[in-house]
Parts: C-alpha cells; sequence; structure tokens
C-alpha cells in the first residue's frame, strides 16, 4: 500500500555489530542514517523465517494445535507453524511441518499472502499457506516438542477470539484470511 | 479456548541466565523442565509490552501510519502503536502514543483484547484498543521517529491486505477486529 513517495522516511544501513549468536536467537545491532543525517542504532532478531498454515478439512472444520509456549507461560491455540531450514522452500516447508506436527498431508495448497509479525525488533517473516484435500497420518514431532491436535469449526475460533481467549498474532492474522476466504470476498488459488 | 486438562503440555522453569541486555533488547535462556521430564532450554526476548490503536474518524476513515521499519527494510502501513513505559496502564499508553504520533486525541475508548505477536521468543503482549470521536491536535514525535500519518477508509486497507501489500501482524490482527465490529458481530464496549 503505497502512498507515492517515501524516500523522506527510509533509514539507511550503515554498520552491523553481532550483539547474541545464542543457540536459538540471533541478535544484531545496525547503525543507520536517519531521514535527518543523524545516526541511530537498531536492535534486532535475524531469523529465517516461518510458514504458517491455514489446513482446512473436508468437514469445514480446521486443524489447530495445543501448545505450551514458555515465553508467555500458558497453552496457545494456533495453525500449525515452523521454521524454514536454511533455504528451504516456503510450500516445502508448509508440507513439512503440517505433517511432522498434525500427521495431515494435503492435496491442494494455495499461497495466502505473508506476514511480518514483530517488525519492531526482528526481520521475520511469515508465509501464509492454506491446506485442502487433507489426509490423516502419522506425526513426527520434533524431539522436545509437544502439542495436541485438534479439529475445530472456524466459529469456534471466531468465539474464541472475541472472547480475548485466542491471542496469537500469526492465527489471529490467518483467521482474518480465512474470514474472507469463507465469505468468498478473498480468492485463493489453489494448486494441486 | 481451553480444551479440558493442559497439564501434560506444561513446561516449568528451572533457571534463568542473562544472555543479552542491549540498548534495546533484553534476551534470557531459560533452563526449563519439558512435559517429558527431561530438560531443555528456551531463548526469548523479555519486552514491557505496548499497545495498538485503531483509531476512527467520525467520516468512516481510519488513522494509520507509514514508517520505515529497519529490520525489514521497508516502509510499512500499520495502526498507531507504541511500547509501555514502566508501570504505564495499556490505556494511558494507548492515548500517549495516539497523540504523540498522530496529533489526536479521541473523546471515547473501547478495549478490544490482546495479542501476542511472537510467541516463540518473545514475551511481548499489545493490548488493542479502538478510539473514536477523534480531535486533531499537533503531534509530538520521539527523537528519531519518522512516520506520515494519513487517513484512508478502510475498505482500501481490506484490498490491500489481499494483496499482500499490507503484512504487519499487529495491523492485521486489528482489521479482523475492524472487520466484526464494522459488521457488528464484535460488539465494544464504548467508554468516554
Amino acid at each position: 500500500m503505497s502512498t507515492g513517495d517515501d524516500t523522506h522516511l527510509v533509514e539507511r544501513h550503515l554498520a552491523s555489530q553481532e550483539l547474541l549468536k545464542g543457540g536459538f536467537l540471533h541478535v544484531v545491532r545496525d547503525t543507520v542514517a536517519l531521514p535527518d543525517g543523524s545516526t541511530g542504532t537498531r536492535e534486532y532478531v535475524r531469523h529465517p523465517g516461518a510458514v504458517v498454515v491455514v489446513p482446512m478439512l473436508d468437514d469445514g472444520r480446521v486443524v489447530v494445535e495445543r501448545q505450551y509456549r514458555y515465553p508467555i507461560s500458558r497453552v496457545v491455540t494456533e495453525f500449525p507453524a515452523g521454521k524454514l531450514d536454511a533455504g528451504e522452500d516456503p510450500l516445502v516447508c508448509g508440507k513439512r511441518e503440517l505433517l511432522e506436527e498434525t500427521g495431515y498431508s494435503a492435496r491442494e495448497w494455495a499461497r495466502a499472502g505473508e506476514m511480518h509479525n514483530a517488525i519492531a525488533y526482528s526481520d521475520e517473516v511469515i508465509h501464509i499457506y492454506f491446506a485442502r484435500g487433507l489426509q490423516a497420518g502419522q506425526r513426527k514431532l520434533d524431539q522436545g516438542e509437544f502439542l495436541d491436535v485438534l479439529a475445530v469449526p472456524p466459529s469456534q475460533l471466531f468465539e474464541a477470539a472475541q472472547r480475548g481467549e485466542l491471542t496469537d498474532a500469526k492465527t489471529l492474522t490467518c483467521m482474518l484470511w480465512l474470514q474472507n476466504v469463507l465469505a468468498g470476498t478473498w480468492v485463493l488459488d489453489w494448486q494441486s
């Protein structure tokens, strides 16, 4: 959504410094030229990117997971998602994560779009896919991964969101897509 | 959205270690007891929390910002938002950020809910507020903050999201709320 010339807003990279190379998180601090010519610093997480999948069962229900999310100390209802392996195509990642975490494989896939979930301090992009023609199979969770899989009517998700019981931003973003796809106002390009 | 007993999913805190205390980002690594009794580590950003505001003009348009987001190297269309100061009430923060960034003050406010935007690696919660009865005034940007303010019809935002031109997850989550509030299916509790 451009409104014309944005050059007066752009910050330019001057230098990078590695702040943290953890077992999981990678954080850098860049020195940047601000729009007024002064310099500033920007600290952010370097993330490989991720994929989230909205799996639609033939009976109208969608597949979600219940997983304990340690940073917020609660069990979260969310659509299946996972990080891209190095160099991995997002669709391949979506198929892999859906199978590993839920056991489902899908006959048709559609790419909806993408989201950036923490633009103030992460370069993470999450690619959004829809899957249908689902077939149940055997899941293969990663070591140290614990989650429940359940199928729910979309109405139940929307009611939970309205009540404030569903707070995962990637799942809520997928629900904006789901609501408009189900209403027929946003059309997906399904591929076999 | 609970489905009964979640205790078999819970991870328990054992110990904490500070990994990074940057100028902006604070990262910790916790040792945790996993559901199967083994131990693991969880690295995540400690965040003070934030507020996002959906400002609704009397003519039906909403107020959005265009801001360069360095981590993803692009100018982003987003609803006004900002971090909580230490001990700050979310509503007070919302009023402050709306005024500072856009110059608008509002006669009525409604708390919609909250979202967690990076549950894999951040404890950030974003409180979602709607504002109406807007009055324009003078904005007061922070040092080093550069952003444009514009008013757009909601339909323009939904079309941009559908085309993939609007990717900020907090803004897309607010649009799920906005779509249902405008449709009358999700009702807000407005306070003067």
